[in-house]
């Protein structure tokens, strides 16, 4: 029943010579590797305004435009900058990968770290900002809104994306189209409004005539700061080159491009808009359906956005789902990350990978409690340090490739470079206090475990590692007798049938003790007249056991006898072990065989051998 | 260091001959047994005053006195009736015992439900009484009450419990005491101002001059059953007689009389004294408070004794803690609930039956919040209905003993069961909408979960039988060849050394297949050929696995295989396990061994052989 359950849930598996067709086309791609960054723009202007318009005597509004053509040329660099780390790198993996090639371990596994925290961070914002919307619309949900969170986590994003990336794109692919066409629609007519109808703003910008100080700089760097987060997602696309259709690179790259137009005309038009309309942030609502209202009115129009933006926010958490188990796929290759992360499931999709995501982000979500308000701040540091990680790495990729032009390329990601690393900075110092610190000690922890990690694998690989010559030597050593160690609780039919396998597989010199560990002296003696009677031929040892223990006791008795015997001799501990029928039934038996083999394979250098009993009912 | 602090919070293991000296002397006993039955006079004759005060126009108050003289006597019948169940039956295991002994399998397993449910309520009640009262004098801790429930709960009484019943008895016997003495200094103290002072109480009591009706008739039988809180407890005793130092049942006897004498000279003593002041319930205040206030004034006197009535609330948990577990050892024993809850720890406590009590009070105080106006409905049914199955029992024992004087005895439990099954129908009627319902669920689910354990029990005893006839036949069955099978995912040391082991066990007819479960066409021709150069005379059997899985291919190799060969071949799979040196290094691995492991033992009938590869760094 669980299993019909679970193929109901999942799908029917998938051959690997199907994984050509698990890959998506590009007008798939582009909704589930961008609904990240274009539902950013529900709030990224937002967050620029509320910066500018909080003092307004200082008249920063009027730096608006300044602020979101700044960012505009910033995504530009940074998406030119993308495209060519997929040129450059067409595996996939982005600014790991590139990174890894071209600067080393450290500034890779930093940008791996960067983000590992920054996908996790994505899910759970996105999450609890979609859920936020949803319960502002139905408040009857709010005092459910962590269950709300879980259930769309683990129930919707974790499920489709098991059934694989294709599965996924097209059950997300029509929500973010709808979302872009109601963003355009409204661009397009407030455009119509400002031009034709020639409405004209409720108040004129004030241009200001203060001179730039200190203060008014800061804030301007912070605005700038906040508007970047609208980028965060850019990445994405980078990682999972994997996924798209042949011709891969081409693919992702022209992807690259599309997503980076459409969000810097959504950008640049809803900027126009606000600056036109001199909308000022609001307590309560977004300046995003002001704008709307504005527009449309309270009609259909502003009731379709609002959902469509609801819908979205939601979906911006699948971005993570397809950027983050591609990068741990290769993480686990270069064994930085634990080697199963780079496992395809039944259905082709990484889904070790898939199930860390949730759980970590439900982790996130349960800890702080589903507020979007203490999980942002600790949003945005990751995405520009991985940015400024891979833009250095293209730096050192066209110095080495020595192409035509190279120093053009240099320079444009050099500058890239430069401007990311800023704002890496300007995020860090405006928001070190509201929580940017906790990314700041996870990055380096997150860096210290890949190493710790990949230390393991290697001493690993070492300890393997196999020749023929090795292996031949091995074998030439003379084996010695096999002491076979039967533990009986009480003569019983499963204790037979341990029995006889012992017997069958005895060699000429092998001895075979049975060992009661006597927890009971009556029952002890009990148990030895028994088995005298049942089998005189083979020895049985009391093992005394003051303290009613199982294991240690036997422990030390297989510890006595491997100092006794030659060191050549192998001993096999032998363990009657009951199959119940019902998976309650487990319940009922005290799992002694399964603890005496977890502490046997532990302590002492045995071979343990179960012996099932099948319980027929 | 795990190991250090677990020895630092049990103690050392003691040794099973040390049994004796856990036993406890009757000073020791009348505290942990009855620290449950002895606080409830702190909140007893408060609930019947509650019901008789509700209306003050029917004059009920006056009928305080005969209630309290009814439970008094009703008090009497239950101790007397529950010393005579102990000498019928020195073992212990109370009401369970008896009525298996006198009434059958039925009457008992409802008793043992009866108890069973009764006993997690007290934990659970009694533990969140405490906190309140501990929560009330400090409300800086009462956002935190739950956390409060559960450290008492688990790192007290569960943590002095596992250390043996000697030491929990050291530590809780004080306390209760020191309640006693609290006690009855303020019964003394109100006395004297009675009869040597001769205050007089502010207001005379009403004698009622209306005849009894239906209603007012309802009414006394509530604040009856309400009063009749004050004697869950009682049979704790008599379900721990073997705690007790010898001579058992005599000093049993001995401290069930004492406890009854105690509790009932408090309940009339504050019985009294409440009629005598005529005091009535006040929200927010207990009576108990208010009687001190009255003897005594405000002062130190008072507040400690209000500390006192908080730790004797907390210690009356400890009461289900020296009842539960000895009773389910002896269901254990008859094979109702799991064996393992009759086994004694390293402290020669009921260590199983102790966590599984803490486990599921832990549930309900986290159900329920915390709550005890929610917790304290589903309580009393229990314990009279257990009361009820013991009394009667108590009467077959007569009718078939035939000792002098029989007919007496017959009477008294004849009464006092016709009582206290009164007392559970009163109960059932006046609390069953408030939660006595979900009591009426439980227990015949218990009572089913019982059957069906015993049931499995039964089938595993029959299929299990060996009988020295039967073990010859099987022995002399011929065996097969041992077909060892060696799962290879890369030749590695560990692999080298399973066939190392395969090898020096090898019988001459036997054969070895190693197995690689292709999840990789190309990997799978790569190791393929490694194993070539390795060993060319074991063969290499690559198993095509296009969906990636691991054990489900092998399961249906071995499957063929089996019908291939004859059925008296043993099937051996041998698997190559790595043993990490720490244990988050098991987190790197990807458990396929152990996955394997598990399946293979459940879907083929086969031996399974872990050879561990032990990693030194």
């Amino acid at each position: 029943m669980f299993k019909t359950l679970y193929r109901m849930m999942i799908g029917k598996p998938l051959d690997s010579h199907e994984a050509e067709g698990e890959r998506i086309p590009k007008w798939k791609a582009l909704p589930i590797f961008s609904s990240d960054a274009l539902s950013s723009v529900g709030y990224g202007p937002e967050q620029i305004a509320l910066v500018l318009a909080a003092v307004p005597a200082l008249g920063l509004y009027s730096y608006f435009g300044a602020v979101v053509i700044a960012i505009i040329i910033l995504l530009g660099v940074v998406a030119l900058s993308y495209s060519q780390v997929i040129k450059a790198n067409p595996g996939g993996g982005g600014s790991y990968a590139i990174a890894m090639k071209y600067l080393g371990v450290y500034p890779a596994l930093t940008a791996g770290a960067a983000l590992f925290s920054d996908y996790i961070l994505t899910v759970a914002v996105s999450i609890c900002s979609g859920t936020a919307a949803l319960t502002s619309a139905f408040p009857i949900l709010a005092p459910y809104h962590i269950y709300v969170d879980l259930f769309v986590l683990v129930g919707v994003l974790m499920i489709f994306n098991l059934r694989g990336v294709k599965e996924a794109s097209t059950a997300f692919v029509w929500p973010t189209y709808i979302f872009l066409a109601a963003m355009f629609t409204t661009i397009l007519g407030g455009l119509y409004q400002v031009f034709i109808v020639g409405v004209m703003p409720q108040e004129a910008v004030v241009q200001s005539s203060e001179p730039l100080t200190g203060v008014t700089v800061l804030l301007l760097l912070r605005a700038f700061a906040n508007g970047c987060s609208s980028m965060t997602g850019v990445e994405a696309i980078a990682d999972g080159v994997p996924l798209f259709k042949a011709p891969q690179e081409r693919n992702a790259m022209i992807t690259t491009g599309i997503m980076a137009c459409i969000l810097a005309c959504m950008l640049g038009g809803i900027g126009y808009l606000f600056i036109y309309f001199h909308l000022l942030p609001i307590e309560g609502v977004t300046l995003m359906s002001v704008l709307v209202e504005e527009v449309f009115g309270r009609g259909v129009m502003f009731y379709f956005i609002q959902l469509a933006t609801m819908v979205i926010l939601y979906l911006a958490a699948n971005t993570a789902f397809n950027g983050l188990p591609p990068l741990l796929s290769f993480m686990a290759r270069d064994g930085y990350v634990p080697r199963y992360l780079g496992d395809r499931g039944e259905r082709l999709s990484f889904s070790n990978g898939i199930v860390l995501l949730t759980l970590a982000a439900a982790i996130l979500i349960v800890v702080f409690e589903g507020s979007v308000e203490h999980l942002i701040s600790l949003y945005a540091v990751g995405v520009f340090l991985s940015f400024t990680i891979a833009q250095s790495a293209m730096v050192m990729h066209w110095k080495t490739s020595k192409e035509k032009n190279w120093w053009i390329y240099v320079c444009i990601n050099g500058l890239g470079a430069v401007v990311t690393a800023c704002v890496v900075i300007i995020v860090l110092i405006t928001k070190f206090i509201y929580g940017a610190w906790i990314v700041c000690l996870l990055i380096p922890a997150l860096v210290y475990m890949y190493l710790k990690i990949h230390h393991h694998y290697e001493n690993v690989r070492e300890q393997l590692l196999l020749t023929p010559e090795a292996y031949q030597t091995y074998m030439k050593v003379e084996a010695g007798r096999n002491l076979i160690i039967i533990p009986v609780a009480s003569p019983t039919q499963a204790v037979a049938k341990a029995i006889y396998y012992a017997k069958a597989t005895l060699g000429p010199d092998d001895k075979i003790y049975a060992v009661h560990v006597c927890t009971d002296e009556i029952k002890g003696e009990k148990v030895k007249q028994l088995w005298q009677r049942l089998e005189p031929s083979i020895e049985m040892v009391l093992i005394p056991s003051p303290y009613r223990q199982l294991s240690s006791p036997l422990v030390t008795f297989i510890r006595r006898l491997r100092k006794a015997k030659s060191p050549n001799d192998v001993i096999t501990v032998l363990i009657p072990e009951f199959e119940t029928k019902k998976i309650w039934h487990r319940l009922l038996h005290n799992q002694s065989g399964m603890i005496l083999r977890a502490r046997m394979l532990n302590y002492v250098d045995v071979v343990v051998v179960t012996v099932p009993f099948k319980f027929t009912k």
